[in-house]
């Protein structure tokens, strides 16, 4: 069984909402062992409507439709569903009243344009709302079930939880199960860790893993589909533990784990508290860490030192070394970290500087140049990436770079 | 002549990535006159990316697509649309030139997986992708014209603009117009918006103004439909006249602007250097001032002073204050933006504390209260609110809080 979804509005396809119904419907559907193909997102237009219902309903055996049920001129699903079933629209009593009811308790009369929410085709079951005026509709179309939900995300979701789940739980029986695994990994770029795992990443496997990319984390993402919740849960579990083998010590987290999380996590168990000196990342650091609930407890502070006065100033780097070397370089960066380190009296202390441009950069270091310094009681490791992209992207990956030094220092230390 | 766009990806139709391209790419077309009908979400699948091109060259006349251009065996959209166009692919030389300079301008070899991204319908032409390793695709399918652009959202967006713009303009004629406008606000609900521009939202008005709110910013949105762009961006003005009489001073920008870049352009402009010291946004304000080209000219530093021990030992507030009134207090939120101001010597501070939540708060400073003050020459002002939402959220509207302080305060002082 494969599902589709239409989200109808012009409000969509004119860009100006974006549809985040039809992400949702995708994963509630997959947690009951249905994939979704096609996703659709369809004009407030009678014909259009119509013609995607055809095309769904030869292609899949489950529609979903979010959209089209208000009580506007603008609302067409139930017409349409009806002229693609080729059956009436009939007035349904309990709907109508269910309607003047809502507007009743709120001490108003049902504005006659509501009356139309009433109306269903012949062979539709009606899916109630209890916290709108639309009610569903549950209908047969050729070989497809079809439910259509209300747009508003949040009748949408109790609509589907309350009347959707439970019938297909009862159409499909048991069709199996998908399961979802999320990896993300952190230190090599997208083809690199696809060469790594080019086996796991073939087409036709399963469980299949797909590599997606997003601001320099390669996440891996496992979808299992087996008969039961076990087996699934098995089959993830084992490629999960081949991915962790291959790629080592570049998976961070998983699900939406971020490297902050890991990092105050890490620094809870370890007891290690941390500072940051900041330059390119310009608070970034600090920010991530201090967004992780508890984090005050193991964060002790930090300096955003943008100008080469401030790092003279507050971080005592000698006016000498900012001249011959620069402020983006490594002795500065180990400088920065020791001293904010000293000065929080952290256990752990990073230190970032570089160029985000559009403007700055030199012959060696060009723009997108960043040091980032880690120091410890053992010492301290400087570390330099040049990365490409936009200023915000290069400070963010260039915070995410500190992060994870911060993340490997605390991983092979022994715990307290 | 109507346009239909294809996302393709199965992190789209599983529900785990949101498509925000599709709606960007809508909004950009109809600003050449071009109207959109259906979008579809393709998964990796080649069967599936062939049936939908063959539908969407049945029905539209231009076919915009993202996604599938990638290095890795997921990556289906230059083979699928050889398929539909019944041509063979061909390796260009060009591209390949490109992809292997991209690698080694890095300092790297081009794996030999991207070599596949050099590859191209016969009947095709490149699309140049100057800050990515995929090219795009521009062909006719049918009567339609298509254009294949990658997924990378800032890779296509500048695609479209530098590639496919032009060759709209230039095949397409003009069609009419249609003009957007987008003005942000800071500092009233939505609902208190909405009723200064009543008769501006009312349904049928052209232009037509739309509200949407993210994170405490509510923006108006102008849309205006009109036969000539001189009377498009005529009508433009005049609405937006009107609403920055109604809103006033709440209106900060327009567009993309956010508060930062408005904060970072009146320091220029009045020659106003900036610190701040934080608590509760643990780094967020100096890092979003940072992120605005030409900060480092104005933004002296930052404290991020997370724990009382550090208020203490970095910004002098005295022991006794933090343990009468408490870290989260109107005098202690003073006493950090005098302190850090003094200390960056600095024209203009800003200091932040408050609870974010889960944990914290009291019942006179419930979890979401945040005190924000600002230091200047001619004295502090402290503003104390309460958020509700989740501990970002919190964090992020204070941040916003405190930038927006920043704004006000150099509106009015006079220009240096």
């Amino acid at each position: 069984m494969r599902a589709e979804i239409l989200a109808i509005g012009t409000e969509l396809t004119t860009g100006q909402t974006v549809d985040t119904n039809s992400p949702w419907l995708s994963q509630r559907l997959a947690e009951v062992g249905i994939p979704t193909g096609y996703h659709t997102i369809v004009p407030d237009e009678l014909t259009d409507i119509v013609e995607a219902l055809h095309i769904a309903a030869g292609r899949a055996s489950l529609i979903l439709i979010s959209g089209g049920l208000g009580p506007t001129q603008d609302d067409l699903t139930r017409e349409a569903l009806a002229q693609a079933a080729q059956v009436s629209l009939v007035e349904d009593p309990a709907a109508l009243e269910h309607i003047r009811t809502f507007f009743s308790s709120r001490g108003r009369p049902m504005p006659e344009r509501n009356r139309q929410q009433a109306l269903r085709p012949e062979n539709a079951e009606l899916l109630p709302n209890p916290i709108g005026t639309a009610p569903g509709l549950f209908l047969h179309l050729s070989q497809a079930l079809v439910f259509a939900l209300p747009g508003v995300p949040r009748e949408l979701q109790l609509m589907f939880q309350e009347q959707v789940r439970p019938r297909l739980l009862k159409h499909v029986g048991s069709a199996g199960v998908i399961l979802y695994r999320k990896i993300n990994t952190f230190g090599l770029g997208e083809s690199a860790v696809e060469e790594k795992i080019a086996d796991l990443t073939a087409r036709g496997r399963n469980p299949e893993v797909g590599i997606t990319v997003s601001d320099a984390v390669v996440s891996l993402r496992i979808i299992a589909r087996y008969p039961t919740l076990a087996e699934a849960q098995a089959q993830v579990s084992a490629t999960e533990s081949l991915i962790r083998q291959r790629l080592g010590e570049i998976v961070f987290g998983v699900e939406d784990e971020e490297l902050e999380d890991i990092v105050v996590r890490l620094a809870q168990e370890r007891k290690a508290t941390l500072a940051a000196a900041e330059s390119i990342t310009g608070g970034l650091v600090a920010h991530r860490i201090c967004r992780v609930p508890g984090a005050s407890q193991y964060f002790r502070g930090g300096i955003v030192a943008y100008t080469e006065e401030i790092k003279h100033q507050e971080l005592g780097i000698p006016w000498e070394m900012l001249r011959e070397l620069g402020a983006v370089s490594a002795p500065v960066a180990q400088a920065m970290a020791e001293a904010v380190r000293r000065r929080f009296a952290a256990d752990l202390a990073v230190a970032t500087t570089g160029f985000a441009g559009p403007t700055g950069g030199t012959p060696q270091e060009p723009i997108g140049t960043a040091y980032v310094a880690l120091a410890s009681q053992q010492g301290t490791e400087v570390v330099r990436h040049v990365w490409s992209g936009e200023r915000t992207e290069i400070m963010s990956r260039t915070a995410k770079l500190a992060l994870n030094l911060l993340r490997l220092h605390l991983l092979r230390r022994p715990t307290s």
